[in-house]
Order: structure tokens, then C-alpha cells, then sequence
């Protein structure tokens, strides 16, 4: 019992990602001043699949029967494993993107202090083909693109203004009048820039994913979740193709949506068991749990 | 500033469910001996509303404004106003159905303590057509009756066994024996009955509802989550009915499935501008939605 | 089994504080735009007894007997009975403060979206007292007022750059430039007020008390903590009163201090029998449970 | 902007712990069943200290500024950069401990399924010494030791009856009768042995050791525990230091106690400017912020 020995025949190496090991803190670049640089991670493909497994008290062998364990799990939503791996991340982005980013809770995160530290004087400033119209059509969006003086006209006034506001910064924090730096930044705007370390794990990382990397989140939050999803498809490349079939790609209807397409099949003529020409995307198990689903639609 | 009056006038009153009043403390029977009992709420489809007109800045003034935004929300996975409602019940319930339902993080909860306090004998004993044979189709499920004597003797001894382990353990709590309780309830299966209190927001009890209501999970635990639709529905029929039509009804297709479902659906025939007869389920609206969504499969 | 009765015997009514019930609504100001109102609850001290007598599986009896739980779980950090209660509330807040504020991730929240609507003119301004040098002793705090002229200069500044600023704002969302509100926005400073409803249970509500309401926060947050304890302090007097006492007010000495302690009190004198009489805030209970904690240190 | 280039001056290396990287995979015998294996891990005590100079803007250059630099987090509850790292590890444990351990909730697992697949014929029998009496001083603890034949008769008791409930288990789900494995399991005791692979990160796994390391806790949870602080000392020594000496080590006076000590301490005689003989342990430093919490006590 207490006596009984160190069994030290079950050793095993941490996972190790080449491609994250070689990347590891480079700083690659976002919007005109921020970025994301890698700094940590902990497990990879078979870690999903090493946790599911024992879920299910049994071994996969080969390689590709990983694939298919974690396409199951994400079709049918067993999200505990993808939570067995984490990544953290050092990113600069301005404070308005920050404040969408935060709203992520299942996340830990350490951000520079500005009642501690001073603010460096870095802004964002957009691209004249991002400055663009309200969205007439989604009253949270943009859309269309300001005549070519106008939207110069704005960033030059974007410009101004934060420069104009980094110089009453300084001004109240130098030793002249040394205001408290906690109170001195209430003349910063929202797009000067900040930065943290973020930590998070899969599951969470990929839903923070489908929001962010969506075409309706803001362009300048999207822009740092498609450099992240690229990160994440060389990290762990089953799991990130799985997540991009069975949930960035996968198409929900809802229950009257659903009655619909089953009329609009006109079902009798699919046929489990005679997959057409068409259908060369679906293998002939996945044919089957189509035609099934398709079937259940009630 | 500091001399600002406190503002009176927009005075409001606790939101208050009808139903809810009426059934508070009610204990409604589930398994042998287990029930539920609503013990408190906060909220209710009026602060699901709210919440979200607070992000947008605006009003609506309708009661089917409320149901069309709420039905926007769920649709749309806008899960944060659906936060703002809680509920609070009372379970009693089986050792290995509270392990399945603990599993559940995003809930407190307060459980009877068997180091504490003595457990009673009243244990789970399934009624003979729930005595069911391995599935062959589904490694972790159940399926097809025992033949009629076999479910006999199973229930037998199971009984025998739990009221076996009963005796034990009260011999090992006597007066005589006196152990620990912390130690005596080591002889009690996983089929003996605890308590709990269990506080939940609605976001995450419709998530509970998905994954336990759902056919393949356990029955057991599917009783229990079964009567919670049954109360929700009374409590928040709109939020309940968006989770029934977007969620519990939804159909998710992945993006191969998706490709399947454009290249059957023969695209031309269908037009926004047409709604067809089959239609009759959705508005002109939804239709036109549903045409979108449809020619967006890539 | 299915056709057990429903058990009536058990109904309860909901908790209902009377003090919260009188204030529902009311906007209590906080700085010189903010407020707190009140939207929702949920529990009361006997809703925390109770969680904890379900786990001891026993009933008390007088009123007092609650309170004394309610100190036991406090003093012994047993923290899942508070999570019991919720409170929900509408808060208006400068930017600034929400970014400390939604640091507090186990809680449910709602804000204003300057994506989708637009933001009113309205922005912090300190009071002259409130305009304090850089902290010498703490590197992220003020202290020290400003030479009187000096002080009414910083406010002026920051007057005009904020009045400014939303100009800019107001022209940049005009008919005229028509540029999207979630690039407009850029051009306010982290002052500007939003507006949140914020739900969190009590437990994680005492921590953000203990953070927020503590001297080194900054006083622009702790005044909306200490408005906020004066609710909670009526709401569940009880809590409060055991938060105080045990969390607020409780000092904690580490290791190496505690060794101090106990060097200086030269132990021998102090005996569990004899309660002196300086120790009148102590009852012989606890008197002895003090001197036993004392001799612990080792 | 767009084609900044990527800045690779800042590549990194992933933490490493030569220790962890040793016992990796290491099966450290727990009871007589049961283990814990450390699988993955991320992060060390620099990488603690990393993330609050992130906040704080600034660097520590030698290695004691770290140790410093951790200390006072700890010992001022700045806990986030506690977040920065992760343990992952394999843990075999009788179900009634981990019915104790799944209620933290911040965690991540995947456990065994007994729905899935067929548990194995371990259960946790107690060594003699262990069989105790009921705590007369605490109800929810053992207290001395039962005469030494009624140890033996009791451990052959709950030993024969866990031969049994296993027997009765391999009847059920034989192929003669073939009940369902999640019906089966049914007549299993909570001291047979589950599995599950356990994620947390170090903050909260703090806060796990504080509870289930410590002398309340039920001795079968506690040898985990006791096992994972050693791991957890080996692997980030200074801020498993900190730990002992701020949180664990440290002791918490109540308001009403704290004033007793003040009283005791009969404070004149102390001086922030003469560190006395005894107070060895503590740095002049030191000696001063104690003798001002000391003061402060109202």
C-alpha cells in the first residue's frame, strides 16, 4: 500500500509542437501597432484524443483513427477533451478591442497597468479603405466605403485628435504637474493601445473563434482572430479542421427551417443506401447519418 | 455631484411568475423516490428583453416585440441576456445521477454531506421496463427489454443487494461499531439517494436541458431534465420556445452536409422573392432569411 | 413511482426583503453621471442557513442560530451557501471603470453597445479634492492634493478635451461624414459613461466588495463598491455582518508574522480558562477558540 | 501596417521544469489502488512573475527579485498571474473522493464512463489504522481508534461486501443476462476506483490544496492532496513558498480577535525602527509593514 512502488514504467514526454516551437514569441504583426506573439501551450492533437479515450476505456492505433475520435467529439459536441490543451498568448490591440476581447470570461488574463505604468503613445490610426459608412443594413456594422477626400478628412482628424490627447496626457503626468497617472489617462481615447497575456484552453479558444473570426464582429478584433486561427490549424490541425466542418462551417436550421428543407427534398427519392454522384464529400457511413438526419426531421 | 438626489422615479417592482408562486416548494416526483422543488427564482422574459435593449439602447413596446427579439437572440447565439434569469431547486436524486448532473460547472450548489450527517435507506430500484439489455448500436446506452422473468430477478437482486448494503451500513454506524460515517458510507452503491440545492441561470440551464433532456442521455437523468422543460416552459414560455425552435429543434449540418443539401436542393427553383406553399412555417421574412442562408453554402 | 402525488405540504413563498423592495429602481447617483439601481434579487440570509443546513442535514431553530451559521461559514470560508443569493443591478460607469470592474469574470453582464447605438455626452469629471498628485509610497495610487489653481487647470483641461472629443464624435456620425459608430467611438477617451445591468451571487459579490471597497482601490470604482455595501449591508444583514468581521475586517498574518505574534504575546500568560477582561468583544466561546489558535502557531 | 514584418528578435523558448520533465508519466502510488501521474504541465515560476511585470511595466532582472516579486502577490492576492500556469495530471481515485474532488468547479476533466465501459474489480479497502471512530469533537470527521478486532472484523466486512457488489456487477452485465452497463454499475459502492485525467491551473489548484490538504479534510482526499503539494514544490518552489507561507501558514484573525491581539500586545513596546531579537524571521522590511498592520488594527 504505502509501501507499493513508483511505476516508472508508464514515462512519457511532454507534447511538443514543432511548428509552435519555432514560432514561439516572434511578434507577428496586427493593425498598424499591435500584435500576437505565442508564448506558451500545452498539448496538441493526441492530448484531445489521449482524454477521450480514457473516457471511453479504449485505444485508437493509428493515426487516422485520432481524426475520426476528435470529428466525432466536435460533431457531437464532447468539448471536455478539446479543453485538455491551452495556449497563451502576448497581444498588443487597442483599448476598444480590448473591450470586446475581455468579454470572453473562461479566459486568464494579466494587462499592462496604466495606474501603475505609463502609457506608451501608440494609437490606432485605420486604413483609408477601412474607414468606411454605417452599415445601412446591420445597425452594428459598417459598409461601404467613404468618398476618397472624406475618409482622408476623418483620418486625418482621427489622427490629430489622438496626438492632441497623448500631449495633455504627458502634460498632466510630467513632473510640472505630476497629476496621479489612474487619473491622467481619462484623456486617452479608446483606440491607444494596450497589452496583456492571455491564457486560454481549446474548447474556449475555438468558441471565442467563432465569434470573433466571424464576418459580423468588428474588423479590428477579426483581424487578430483570423491570425489565431491560423495558429491554431498549425497547432493542432485535426482538431482546428474539425472545428472549421462540424462548427465554423456547419449550417444550423432551426426546427421550422429544418421542415422546410425536408419538403423542399421531397425525401423519397434519398436513399441511405444508394449515395449519389453528388455526394462525394460524405463518405458512405456519413451518407447514411445524413440521410438519417434528414429523416429525423420531423 | 454628491448632493445628487436619488432618483425615485423610476421606481419598478421584482419581476413575479404566476406559476412559479403557485408551485413554490411543491415537491414533483421523480424516480421512486427522488423529486424536485423550486425553491426561488430571479427573472423572467421581460429581463431577458431588458438586457438586451440595454446593449442596443432602445425600446420595444410590444409583447410580441419581446417574443420576436428573444426569438433573435437564441437564433443568433446572443447567450448573455439569457444570464439574467435564475432558478433555484431542490433535488433529491441518485449518487450516479448527481455525478452526471455535477458535470455541469456553470451552477452552485450545496449537497447533503454523508461525513456529516446519516444517509437514509431509501435507495433508486428501476420499475422492470426500464430493466433493458446492453445496446448493441450504442456502446453507452440501453435498448430492448429483458425477457420478462430475467427483469424479475434482476430488480430482486438489486433489491436485495441495496438493502443489504443498507444493513451494513447501519451495523457500521451502531453505537456498537461506531465508525466514522466518512468511512461507513463506503458500503452504499451509487444507486442511494442524496440531496441537493442546485442554482442555475437560464443560459446554462438550457444548456443542461440539450445535453440531459436529450434522448441519448441517460434515463435516469433525463426524468429529472424532462420536468425542468416542463417548469421552464411555464416560466419563460418565449425563451422556451426560442430553445425549442433554435436550439432543442435546430438541426446542425456540417459544412460537407451543407454542400449535400445545396446540390439536392437544386438551387434555382428556389427564390426569396417566392415563398412556396410547403412554406407555411415561416414568414416572408424568415423565408427570405432561409433562401439566404441556404445560397450561402459555399 | 410515476404516480406518486405531487407534495403540496412543502410550499414555501419567496424570499422578499422589504428594504429592496422599497428601492427597486431607484437611481442611488455615483460620481457626477453614474448611479446604481437595483433591478432584481434573489435570497436572503435564511436562503444562505438553509443551503447549509441541507448540507448538516439538521434544521436551527431561533433566529440567532442563523446568524451564528452564517458566521461559522464565513469564518470557515464554507463559501457555496452565499453563492445562494443574486443580485442583479443597472450600473452607469465610466470606461474606465468598467475595465477594472468586468475583471470580475464569475458574473453575468450586459452593456451598452456603442457598436450598435450611440453614445450620450456625458463624462467623468473629477471633483477638485479628487485631482491628486502621483502616490510616492504607492506606485499605482494619488495622494496629495494639487495647488489650488493647479487642480482647477487639470479640470479644465480635461473638460475641454473631453467636450472635444465628443464633438469630434458628433461630427464624425453625422448625416453628413455618416462614419460607423464602431469606428466613431475611437475618438472618446476611456472618461465617457456606459451602462451595464451587472448580475453577480453574494459570494462572488463580497469578493468584488473585498477588492473594490479596499483603500487601494481607486476612488473611482470603491465609490460605486461602497454605495453597493450599504445595499448588501441591508439586504442581508446577517452576511454583512460576518463579511465584516471575518473577511473585511479580519487581518491575516503569514507564516513568519504569525511567529512574531506569538513571541510577543508570551504565551504562558494567556489561558483558555480566564478570559480577560480587555476581551469583552469575545464571548468564552470564542475566547477559547482564539487561544487555541494563537498556540497553533508553530 | 499590413506588411509590417513579422519581428522574430523576441523567439522564446517553452518553460521547461527538469523535474516535471523526469517523473513525467510516473505512476505515484495513492491508497492501495490508486495514483497520480503528472501527464502535461505549463509554465513555472517565471512565468508567474513574467505576467505581473506585464502589469506593472517593468523588469526584475536577478533571480531573488522573482522570488520577491511572487511573495508579494501572494501575500496581496494578486492571483491572476497564478493563472499563467497549468498542471495536467492522471488520477485513479474511489468514487466517494472524487464525488469531493469534481466540486472545484475551475477545473477541466474527463472521467472513466461507467455507461461506456466496465469498471474493474478495484475498490479501496482501509489500512487498519485508518478504520477510526466518529469524531465526537467533529461531526464530520473520525476521532481514535476502534479496538483492534472490531478494525479487522470491520475491514473484512466492507471488504467481503465489495467482492460482492462486484460479483453481483459481473452477473448483470455477463452475456447471460447483459443488463446495460449504466444499470449495472448500479450495485457498485463509492469506494471503487474511477479514473480521470484533471486540468487546473495553479491559482485554483491553491486553492484546492488549502482545502483538501488540509487536516479538515477527509484523510482519503488528503493523501492526494499531500502528494500534489510535494509535486507542486518541486515544480515552481517559489511560488509553492509563498503559498506555504502566506496562505497556508498563515493564520486570520477575525475583526474582534485582532483587537484582542492589539490589547495583548500592549503595542507601545513595539517599534517600527527596532526590530527585536525574536523577530528573526523577518526582514527590517518586514518588521515595519508588521508592526503597521499591527497599528491599524481599530
Amino acid at each position: 500500500m504505502q509501501d507499493r512502488k513508483i511505476d516508472k514504467t508508464l514515462a512519457i514526454k511532454r507534447e511538443a509542437s514543432p511548428f509552435l516551437d519555432e514560432i514561439l514569441g516572434w511578434a507577428f504583426p496586427v493593425l498598424d501597432h499591435g500584435f500576437i506573439r505565442v508564448i506558451s501551450y500545452m498539448g496538441d492533437d493526441d492530448a484531445i484524443d489521449q482524454a477521450a479515450r480514457l473516457s471511453y476505456g479504449q485505444g485508437t492505433k493509428r493515426k487516422n483513427e485520432a481524426k475520426g475520435l476528435i470529428n466525432y467529439l466536435m460533431g457531437h459536441r464532447h468539448t471536455s477533451p478539446f479543453e485538455m490543451c491551452e495556449l497563451k498568448i502576448h497581444v498588443k490591440l487597442p483599448i476598444f478591442v480590448m473591450r470586446q476581447w475581455v468579454r470572453h470570461r473562461m479566459a486568464s488574463l494579466n494587462e499592462y497597468s496604466a495606474r501603475y505604468s505609463v502609457l506608451s503613445n501608440e494609437f490606432y490610426l485605420p486604413q483609408l479603405q477601412d474607414i468606411q459608412l454605417q452599415s445601412t443594413s446591420n445597425k452594428q456594422g459598417r459598409d461601404g466605403e467613404l468618398d476618397g477626400q472624406k475618409a482622408v478628412d476623418v483620418r486625418n482628424i482621427i489622427q490629430g485628435h489622438s496626438m492632441q490627447s497623448y500631449a495633455i496626457y504627458e502634460m498632466l503626468i510630467s513632473d510640472d504637474v505630476d497629476l496621479a497617472r489612474e487619473l491622467a489617462r481619462m484623456s486617452l481615447p479608446v483606440n491607444f493601445y494596450t497589452e496583456m497575456y492571455w491564457k486560454i484552453d481549446l474548447h474556449n479558444l475555438f468558441h471565442f473563434l467563432m465569434l470573433r473570426a466571424d464576418p459580423h464582429a468588428q474588423k479590428e478584433i477579426r483581424v487578430y482572430a483570423e491570425l489565431l486561427e491560423w495558429i491554431v490549424g498549425k497547432w493542432v490541425p485535426y482538431a482546428f479542421d474539425a472545428y472549421r466542418v462540424y462548427r465554423k462551417g456547419a449550417i444550423s436550421f432551426s426546427a421550422h427551417e429544418a421542415l422546410m428543407i425536408r419538403a423542399a427534398l421531397a425525401m423519397p427519392s434519398l436513399s441511405a443506401d444508394e449515395k449519389p454522384v453528388w455526394a462525394d464529400q460524405l463518405s458512405v457511413r456519413e451518407w447514411k447519418a445524413f440521410v438519417v438526419k434528414i429523416a429525423q426531421i420531423t
